[in-house]
């Protein structure tokens, strides 16, 4: 379809991946041989992302990109041809996600007053209007977006971000995920800063099925970000932070050993027994998008973080039994500590 | 946390379950072997569901449900100490689902209409309006809800749906998931009725990740409901209406072959070669639901169908750029298929 084309300019970020893959190819074979799981045929896990940091541009990793006349964001329902992308967006350097459109509308609402600025914040209109898959809002530097529950679901909207802030011309952005979770021997309300995002199998990685072939990306998150967001925890009175690993799962009962859901084939000595493995693990917390977050950002040279309240301790329970206030006032917990951070960043604090 | 509770019942699905396993672990495991993938703890392949068709009742999978005092259904913000769960949806014969909260409201209204029953149908109110997570609406005995994008987000929605249906004691209920995919050979707007659903390497399982082990699930739908909804097909004018297998895989970009994503690494020509084997493999949609849509209702004795429409065809493009009014059109072909259906059954067809 795009063979006609002429590039719009020269970067081969595919040549790039190849030659890291091959470099870690060793290396990487001895830690799947560990997991006893199947052959991958990519193998990148990898430092595949600091070419990305050039002038702090963001970059994609699709070199056909350069072919394609327009770029259609299907599902923020954006596109080059339609929306002049550099203007909307080109001076955004934090961008929040989340998985519920109205959480993701109060955070915008909420960092509007945060940040002081001029006009009204319930004036905010979503971005994404013309589609019900996601919400999108802008307030200031900051972008407010939900992603919907799961790995597939964050992951169309990380491919279609990644090309909006590309095709915008932005440069030096945050991405921070701020989401809710159950806790793994935590007091439910604990803000968890992500150390490292783990598979079910307590595994850094993600696993990317590509035309029926299996890619596995790295999942580590940038430290520096996980250790200055800790900082703001402790600046903050009433907000308990702790940095641990957080497990992503693909389900939220079978998946994450919850008794409570129409199949299960499994104790409760099981269930805790696994929960016991995952704590051993550096696990403090379970949620469901982390791994695919972490890595597509890491691939393409984005610092990112990912900070999840924790609504219920697991070893506890299963059901969210918790009152509706206090479920809002724990999830209200990860927009304080983000607000400090943005703040802080630019210059805004007393 | 269930330990001090009585049984409300005798009934040990868990106990059915095992003995289904060891039953069928050979044939299993020689289909494994083909696979070339990793050893699975667990094998379910089999016919697992036929013990829950009795009287038509809906059950659970899950003996530890018999010692909760509560249920709360927590992404539908209904539970069965706050809503009578029987009162609200006890005369359900027919669930749609579908991913977009939208659609899945406008198809409410629709058969509303449909089945002329009495109202206005624009006084239908979304039963989960506490939460963004899910919609849902009832117009008579069809119940039409969204489940988002992907496997994780529909799967919580199934374990909630298949607990409600339970708990309202439903009877001889059908689930028809209503969507939208990209076509394999076919004209964009083609309505795909889902004889198989495959995964990405065209296999007709689902893996479910169990405490850190992997379960193996038959795909396998209703094989009379399938050609029931195809001859539904060919009562209606300009609907053009195909069998086919679809295959369901966790991305949209580079899962399923797309050369336009933030990430792309395989050439035009790598792209073309997976979709021919897929369509050899009789492959004539890809969408992101179905796999675990059609396990987890096999496992539950539901009887279930996918009915697609296809918004383009793969082998000529990746972007959806056709009109929005014309997708809106070809939105609605599998709904007028289902409402057809639905009318047959009820007897309401001239």
């Amino acid at each position: 379809m795009f063979h006609s084309l002429q590039p719009k300019n020269k970067t081969n970020v595919l040549g790039r991946e190849t030659k890291s893959v091959s470099q870690n190819s060793m290396k990487t074979s001895l830690f799947r041989k560990e997991l006893k799981i199947m052959a991958p045929i990519l193998l990148n896990v990898a430092n595949e992302s600091t070419d990305c940091l050039e002038h702090g541009l963001v970059h994609v990793k699709n070199p056909h990109l350069d072919f394609m006349e327009e770029d259609i964001l299907y599902h923020f329902n954006l596109g080059t041809k339609t929306h002049n992308l550099p203007a909307m967006f080109g001076d955004i350097k934090f961008v929040c996600v989340g998985g519920s459109a109205n959480r993701m509308k109060a955070f915008a609402q909420f960092i509007f007053k945060e940040l002081e600025l001029k006009g009204d914040c319930n004036d905010i209109d979503d971005i994404c209007a013309g589609t019900d898959r996601y919400s999108m809002y802008k307030a200031g530097p900051v972008l407010s977006i939900s992603h919907g529950m799961g790995v597939p679901s964050i992951s169309i909207m990380m491919h279609e971000l990644i090309k909006l802030l590309h095709h915008a011309r932005c440069r030096d952005v945050t991405l921070i995920r701020i989401g809710t979770s159950g806790g793994v021997g935590l007091e439910p309300g604990t803000v968890v800063i992500t150390d490292t995002a783990v598979d079910s199998f307590f595994q850094p990685q993600f696993e990317q099925v590509v035309l029926g072939k299996v890619i596995v990306r790295s999942t580590q998150l940038d430290e520096n970000l996980a250790q200055e967001l800790l900082q703001c925890g402790k600046e903050i009175p009433n907000l308990p932070t702790v940095l641990g690993n957080t497990m992503c799962t693909h389900d939220f009962y079978e998946g994450q050993g919850r008794l409570d859901g129409a199949l299960c084939s499994f104790s409760t000595e099981d269930k805790l027994e696994y929960l016991r493995k995952a704590h051993e693990a550096g696990v403090r917390n379970i949620e469901m998008e982390s791994t695919v977050f972490a890595a597509m950002c890491r691939v393409c040279g984005l610092k990112a973080a990912v900070i999840c309240v924790t609504l219920l301790d697991r070893f506890k329970g299963d059901q969210i039994s918790t009152p509706h206030e206090l479920l809002l006032e724990y999830q209200q917990r990860p927009q304080y500590l983000v607000s400090h951070f943005i703040k802080k960043h630019l210059g805004l604090h007393n």
